[in-house]
């Protein structure tokens, strides 16, 4: 409700707004009465910034919840993640960076075995490795069905996914994957009109792929499961009255990023320091601006403490090339924490750092969990920090007289 | 909505949970300038833990509401006080541990005086003493109703429950007691099918109670009121996939307790140190341990400030033992604040300690109200306590991708 009403506040302008995201920000000491991984690294720009701004943690979803990379995002954009919940097809599109339309229906496919009879002998063929899974799936690309346009990615190994495009697909279907071998795969049934023209559809496409696929070794036959079109979500445009621009190296965040309505930005490089010329050379062209930095995941989730204290570093190190370009607002934060101890995605709160001209600043010079636990924005609502930066920008109109 | 979500996510584990409650806790200074009781007593062993741990203040149910015990530690368990309120009936039955069916109906009783007209003289027939009280209650205890097992239990001076155990039995029905003398009991009137039957059931009772209590001298007549069932709750089995027990002297602790489906242990004595004797000896078959500390709340009704910060250090004094056992979570906390000053219940958020191996600790190493104010988990309403202990236990399975 909050959110129909915030929207209908929104006002348009110039100011413009950069959200940096560290995914995987928030840590835990390494031994008891030690400092966190962000606590640990020096970071003197970072440090500097929090000084002016106010601080606070950022809850993804709510307390005692672990999510994933995409809740996280589409809390950090400002939607509610339980209502607006991305489908496992949609997302392993997404994942391939692939421009899923909101029409498309979606699918996670594996290549599996079966034997003479059909029946299934291995779910994944084999963990058929990815330049395997290539060559395969061209020739499925080679697919055409009357009325739908279908594309075929290969996702990693055994995994691909698929694509149907077309009038008045539904996705209300069950799965063609068994679950388990000793089963023949089951014909896809749709439960309504439209997601009958899916079933009808998707059916004949495993009939081809079949006989395409019969002579192969391991990959005979293929299982679908997780049909799902993308949630339908009000844009940044609609929602915030905001021309936003994404700037990731890796697909799922562009996809996410996509979905808001954003503009997907070509980043020379896989570098963070790519990602922040892609920020310099398109600054004049939007008000939003979201960069995804993925390494302070990465090294959470590979146990590596030191790793992500240098990945912090790198990252305070571009925070001047930033305030270079005077940014009306500045968003530091994560999608969720990841510490390194844990060596998974946790429930923790992240730190969060929100400068703008007309923030109330809690004259704490530290970037840190700790300080951030004191900052004046306490534990807020990760879908509640646009609003917050909006304002911040000015661009919320004041309610009632 | 986000309870049932919660629900979803749960995970079965092998870690274990104790939550030690200290009924009352929070407290005021006694004096302006002063320290409350929490901050007056010497608690080295709550100081030591609570620098491991993360610090809070608890909100029973919200912003200036006091709360009894019952919703309290509803909300404690994770429920939502508002929905599943416990109505009088089944309050004072809890309170005095009878084991309470879903099916039960159950009301208060109070034995009463009526002229030689049937007018009520006096609602509490003289505040009738309990000793007598019990042998009223043995005899009523006799009747016999077709149908139906009726059990009566002595509660304190002129009051007693009334249960009510049979099928398809409504609690649907006004009450008999018209509060105030110059009346005749009403008789009892069921608005649905069900209920009619529970009302011509009590109205035949309350007929042959009359008859057996004719020629007593005061209590000759009885009235019932606050008929109702226990309200229907998920049990901790089912909402978190824990096998737990509870560890209370009080019947009402006990009763709420068992409505969560938690096993009853057995207290040789009525000492907090036998509490934990039980703590210990039953610690390797349970994952989830509540334990309850009446005393501190005992105190503050009382109005006995320097009786509350004994309870409170004795109650520290005992925290070694449970911290020998290597609990994963400890939560300390209490249902209500019950300031010795206000000599009652009251609305301020009571001061909780969460530790695990993995909360993300304050660095205050002192156990107190305004040491708990600056703690990372900020105000945190009490229903959201559970889900932090399940996410430190490691018993909260990600969402999303």
């Amino acid at each position: 409700m909050f959110e129909n009403f915030f929207r209908s506040q929104t006002i348009p302008g110039t100011s413009k707004i950069a959200m940096l995201i560290l995914d995987g920000l928030g840590g835990l000491p390494r031994e008891a009465g030690g400092k966190t991984e962000l606590e640990t690294a020096n970071t003197p720009n970072l440090d500097a910034l929090a000084g002016k701004s106010a601080l606070g943690l950022s809850v993804p979803l709510g307390p005692g919840i672990t999510v994933g990379s995409g809740p996280g995002h589409l809390a950090l954009f400002g939607y509610d993640p339980l209502a607006c919940e991305i489908g496992r097809g949609p997302l392993e599109v997404l994942g391939v960076d692939f421009d899923l339309h909101p029409e498309d229906v979606a699918a996670r496919g594996n290549f599996c075995t079966v034997d003479e009879n059909g029946i299934l002998t291995d779910r994944r063929a084999g963990r058929l490795p990815t330049e395997e899974s290539e060559k395969i799936v061209e020739k499925l690309q080679e697919i055409k069905i009357d009325g739908v346009d279908i594309f075929v990615r290969v996702v990693k190994e055994h995994r691909f996914a698929l694509i149907l495009r077309g009038n008045d697909l539904g996705s209300n279907v069950n799965e063609t994957d068994p679950l388990k071998t000793g089963n023949a795969p089951n014909e896809l049934i749709g439960l309504d009109v439209d997601s009958k023209k899916t079933a009808g559809i998707v059916n004949l496409f495993v009939e081809k792929a079949k006989a395409i696929l019969k002579n192969e070794n391991k990959a005979n036959m293929i299982l679908l499961r997780g049909f799902a079109k993308l949630p339908v979500v009000p844009s940044f445009q609609q929602m915030y009255k905001l021309n936003p621009a994404c700037i990731a190296v890796n697909g799922m965040y562009r996809g996410v990023s996509r979905l808001a309505g954003m503009e997907i930005l070509e980043v020379n490089g896989i570098e963070l320091a790519d990602e922040f010329s892609t920020l310099e050379k398109n600054w004049d062209h939007y008000d939003f601006f979201y960069l995804h930095f993925k390494k302070t995941d990465t090294c959470g989730e590979n146990g590596d403490f030191d790793g992500k204290v240098r990945a912090i570093e790198e990252f305070d190190a571009q925070i001047p090339r930033l305030l270079a370009l005077n940014p009306d607002v500045v968003i530091v934060t994560g999608d969720h924490s990841s510490p390194a101890v844990l060596r998974f995605h946790s429930w923790h709160p992240v730190p969060l750092l929100l400068y703008s001209r007309y923030c109330r600043p809690d004259d704490i010079p530290v970037f840190g969990e700790r300080a951030c636990a004191k900052g004046s924005l306490g534990q807020i609502n990760a879908k509640h920090i646009m609003p917050l930066a909006l304002a911040n920008a000015g661009r919320v109109a004041k309610y009632g007289a």
